[in-house]
C-alpha cells in the first residue's frame, strides 16, 4: 500500500520544476548537450549566521544515483501534450553519468563557496537543479541552525524533538540527521533512529499524566514500565507539586534499587523552576536525578539559561530549530558556470554569478585555526595559490573533493558519524567571534586573482551575448 | 530501488516520537486502553494572521488508514531493548479502528477550534499524535499563508514556484497542494501536478539563456520548441535589452502565426521594469504578450505592486510562501480531552486545554457573513446553542463533520477541487478587516456556556489529581 506520504523512485524524478523539463526538451531538440558545469552555493549568509555547516549532499547523491523516469512518470508527462516522443524516449533511458565534487558533510563553509559542482552533459546537469537545492538547502540550513544550539549548550546534552513541527515528513528526517551531524546527542524521531543509527530518546506527554486519575499513579506506572528510561514530566498541573510527586515515586523506586533518571520541565520560567526543582530533588537525596528542559527552546533561550546557571542537564530542542525559525530559507542557487569548456556568467542585478569550475582553498595558521578562504578556479592548487595568502599559511586545504564519478558515488561513502566528527573538529577550531549568536564576525572569503580575472573577462562578453 | 527520499508504508508508522511508543507500551502493560478523545487545534494565531485555512487532513486520513508496523519496523524497535514482546505483538497487529471528525479542507477557521478530533482506544489515538501535527500543521500553515497572496493579488494569476526552497520533498508537495487549495492557479512542481491534478507551469531558467552564445538565439530556440508555452526570461543580463530581444523574436513568431505568450522578470525593481517592459511590448504591437513576475515575492510585495498599478499579469510565488517565512511554524497541539467518558484538562502555565469532545458552531448573518464562532461540547446542536448568539443568527452551521469511522475514511472522499471551492466561497464571505495583511481584526470565538462550565469544573479537579 502506498499513501501520499510515499515517494516511489519514479516519483523522485518528477520532484522537479516543469521548466527543468521544458529546457531539457528544448536542449535535446536543438542539439545542446555538451559538457556543462553547474555550481551550487549560498548567495549570502542568513541574518545572524557567521558560518554554514554542509549537509544533505550524501542523501542527494544517493537520489541522483537512482534517478529514473518510470512508465507512470512518462505517461503523465506525455499527458501534458508538451513533449515530443524523442524527449520522452530520452527520459526513459535517463541515467546520470556525470561527476560531482563537493564539500564533505559536516564541513564549515561560507557564502559564495560552491558546496558542490556537477560536471555532466548539459541536460543531465540541468535536470538535477530543483532536487539539489531542495535537498541540500534544507539540510544545510538546519545543520547550520543546530550548530548554534550546540554552541550555546556548552557541553550540555541536546536532543532533537521537532518532528511534529517540522515542515512535513522529509523535513522531520532531515532535522534529526542534520542536528545530530551538528553536535546533538540524539533525537525523538524513531524513523531517523532506524535509518541513520541516531540514538533515540523519549519521555512522556501530558496526555499520559492526564489519562491517569492521579499524577502520582502515572509516574509510578511509567517508572515500572521503563525503569531505565524514567524521565517524568512534572508540569501537567502544578510543577512544584508535580516534582514532589515525582520525588516520592523516585524514593519508592530507590528501595527496589532503581534510580529515577530525571524529571522534565516543559513550560513556565525554566530558569526559576529548574532551581526550585533541583533543590527539591537534592533535599530528598535525589542528586543523581537529572533535569531535562524543553518548551520553545532555541539557541538564544539555551544561552540565557546557561548564563543564568540554570541547573539543567539536557535540553530538548524542537520547533525553532527544525524550521530554522529566524532564517527559514537559505538563498541557495544552482548556476551554469561553464558550457562547452567556456565559462558562463550572469549579470542580473544583485545576482552576479562566479564563472568557471572552482575549488575552495582554506588557509590555516600554526595554531590550526582557519583565517582565510580563497575561491579559485579548478586548475589552481594549494601551491599555485599559496602566494596569494597573507600572512603565509601553515597549511592550505582544498575543501571540495570528488564524490561521484560516471554517475556512481565513489566508495566508501562517508558515514553520518564521520560527518559529525568533521563538524565537531571544525567547530572546535573556528574562531569564537564567528560563533556569536548575534552579530558574528565575518570570516574572510576572497577570490583568487585567476577567478577575478575570469569574472571580469566574462562580464565584458555580456554585451556581445545580447546583440 | 529505494533511496533515502522514499518512505515505505512501514516507515510511516515510525515517523513518530519515541514517547508515543513508550507511553503506548506502558498503557498496554497497565491496562489503559479505554475510549479516548484527542483534539487537534492551533493554540493561537501566528503574528499578522486573521484566520487559518484548514488543509492536510485528507492526506493524514489516508496515512492513518494504511498505518502498519512491518517486520523491519518491529525488528528495529526490538533492537532498542525497551519494549516487551507483548507490545511488539500489539504493534504487529495494529490497525486504526477509531473515528475522526474534522473541519473540511478549505474551511476558514480560528485558534482554539479543533481542526479534528479522534475517538479511539487510548493507545491508537496516542500513536497518531506526531503524524497528525506534522502533516496537518504544515499543510494548514502554508494554506493560510498562500491565502494572503491570493488576497493581495486581487484576481491576478498566481503560480507556486517554491519546490526548491521548500523544507524537503514532502513540504514541496504540501506547498503545491495547499497553495492551489488556497486560490493559486497552478504550480511548477511536476510531481504535484501528477498526484493532485494541479495545472503545471514552467518557463526557463537563466542557465538556458547562458547556455546559448546569444540571448536572442535562446529565445528563438525556446519559442520553436514550445510555441504555446513561450514565456521568455529577459533579465539574465540587461532587462530592457532582453525585452527588446524577446520582442524581436515575438515579431518573427507572429509572421508564422504564433503569439509569444509572455516575458518573465525575475529581479530588479519590478514596479518600474514592468512598466518599461509593458511600454516596449505595446510599442511593438505586442499588447497580447503578458508579463510574468517573480523573485522574492510574497503577499506584501504583491500588494505593493498591485497598489502601484504595475502591469503584471501573473506572479510566481516561491520561498516566502512555501516556508511561511514570517511565521514558519504553527502552535498546533494534540491534547487528550476525554478518557473513559470523562473530560480531561491540563493546566500548565499558558497552556490550559479545553476539555471534552467538541463541535464548532458558526453564526452567519443575513448577508451570508460569519460573525461569531462558539466552541461547544459535542452534545450541543445549532438549536440548543442558538440563544447564546447575539444578535440572532440567520443560520448556524456546524464546522466539524465525520470523516473516518471504524478506521476507514467515509466515502466519497472530498477532492482537492472541492476543497478549493470551499476556500474560495468561504474567503469571499470573510469580512475584509479580517483579511488585512497587517493587524487584521480578530474574529470573535467564544465558548458555549456548557463548555465553560465543563472547563471550570475540570480545573477544580486538578488538585485532586495531584494528591
Amino acid at each position: 500500500m502506498s499513501s501520499d506520504l510515499h515517494l516511489d523512485s519514479g516519483e523522485v524524478a518528477l520532484l522537479t520544476d516543469l521548466y527543468e523539463l521544458t529546457m531539457a526538451a528544448s536542449y535535446l531538440e536543438h542539439g545542446f548537450n555538451d559538457p556543462a558545469c553547474f555550481s551550487l552555493s549560498v548567495r549570502r549568509l542568513p541574518p545572524r549566521r557567521g558560518y554554514l555547516v554542509a549537509a544533505g549532499t550524501e542523501r542527494f547523491f544517493e537520489a541522483v544515483e537512482q534517478l529514473r523516469f518510470d512508465a507512470a512518470a512518462l505517461e503523465y508527462l506525455d499527458s501534458l501534450k508538451l513533449f515530443k516522443p524523442d524527449f520522452l524516449d530520452y527520459l526513459g533511458r535517463f541515467r546520470f553519468t556525470g561527476s560531482i565534487r563537493a564539500i564533505p558533510e559536516g564541513t564549515i563553509f561560507f557564502a559564495e563557496e560552491p558546496i558542490l559542482e556537477i560536471d555532466a552533459p548539459l541536460i543531465e546537469a540541468q535536470l538535477l537543479e530543483t532536487l539539489a537545492i531542495n535537498q541540500v538547502g534544507v539540510a544545510t540550513m538546519i545543520a547550520s541552525k543546530a550548530a548554534r544550539s550546540y554552541s550555546a549548550a556548552q557541553g550540555r546534552r541536546l536532543i532533537e524533538f521537532g518532528l511534529r513541527r517540522a515542515q512535513g515528513a522529509d523535513a522531520g528526517l532531515v532535522a534529526a540527521r542534520s542536528s545530530y551531524l551538528a553536535g546533538f546527542n540524539g533525537t525523538a524521531n524513531v524513523l531517523a533512529g532506524k535509518r541513520y543509527g541516531i540514538p533515540v530518546y523519549g519521555t512522556m506527554a501530558h496526555s499520559y499524566v492526564m489519562a491517569h486519575e492521579r499524577e502520582r499513579d502515572a509516574f509510578a506506572d511509567f517508572a515500572t514500565s521503563f525503569p531505565k528510561l524514567s524521565t517524568l514530566l512534572v508540569d501537567t498541573y502544578d510543577t512544584v507539586k508535580g516534582t514532589e510527586n515525582a520525588a516520592q515515586v523516585a524514593l519508592e523506586l530507590k528501595q527496589s534499587g532503581v534510580e529515577l533518571q530525571g524529571v522534565r520541565l516543559d513550560s513556565g520560567d525554566l530558569a526559576d523552576l529548574s532551581k526550585r526543582v533541583r533543590k527539591a530533588l537534592d533535599m530528598r537525596g535525589l542528586a543523581q536525578t537529572s533535569i531535562f528542559a524543553s518548551g520553545n527552546l532555541d539557541e538564544y533561550a539555551i544561552a540565557e539559561l546557561v548564563r543564568g546557571k540554570a541547573p539543567i542537564d539536557a535540553f530538548g530542542v524542537g520547533t525553532a530549530m527544525v524550521v530554522s525559525a529566524d532564517a527559514p530559507s537559505l538563498d541557495m542557487t544552482y548556476k551554469l558556470v561553464e558550457y562547452k569548456g567556456r565559462p558562463r556568467v550572469k549579470t542580473s542585478r544583485n545576482k552576479v554569478t562566479l564563472p568557471g569550475r572552482k575549488q575552495v582553498f582554506r588557509a590555516w595558521n600554526r595554531a590550526g585555526v582557519p583565517y582565510l578562504d580563497l575561491i579559485g578556479v579548478i586548475e589552481e592548487s594549494p601551491s599555485t595559490v599559496a602566494r596569494e595568502f597573507k600572512p603565509t599559511p601553515d597549511k592550505i586545504t582544498e575543501l571540495m573533493v570528488a564524490r561521484m564519478r560516471e554517475g556512481r558515488r565513489i566508495e566508501p561513502n562517508p558515514t553520518l558519524a564521520q560527518a559529525r566528527e568533521t563538524f565537531l573538529e571544525g567547530f572546535a577550531r573556528l574562531p569564537p567571534p564567528l560563533k556569536a549568536l548575534e552579530r558574528p564576525e565575518a570570516y574572510k572569503v576572497r577570490y583568487t586573482a585567476a577567478l577575478n580575472a575570469m569574472q571580469v573577462s566574462e562580464k565584458l562578453k555580456v554585451a556581445e551575448r545580447q546583440r
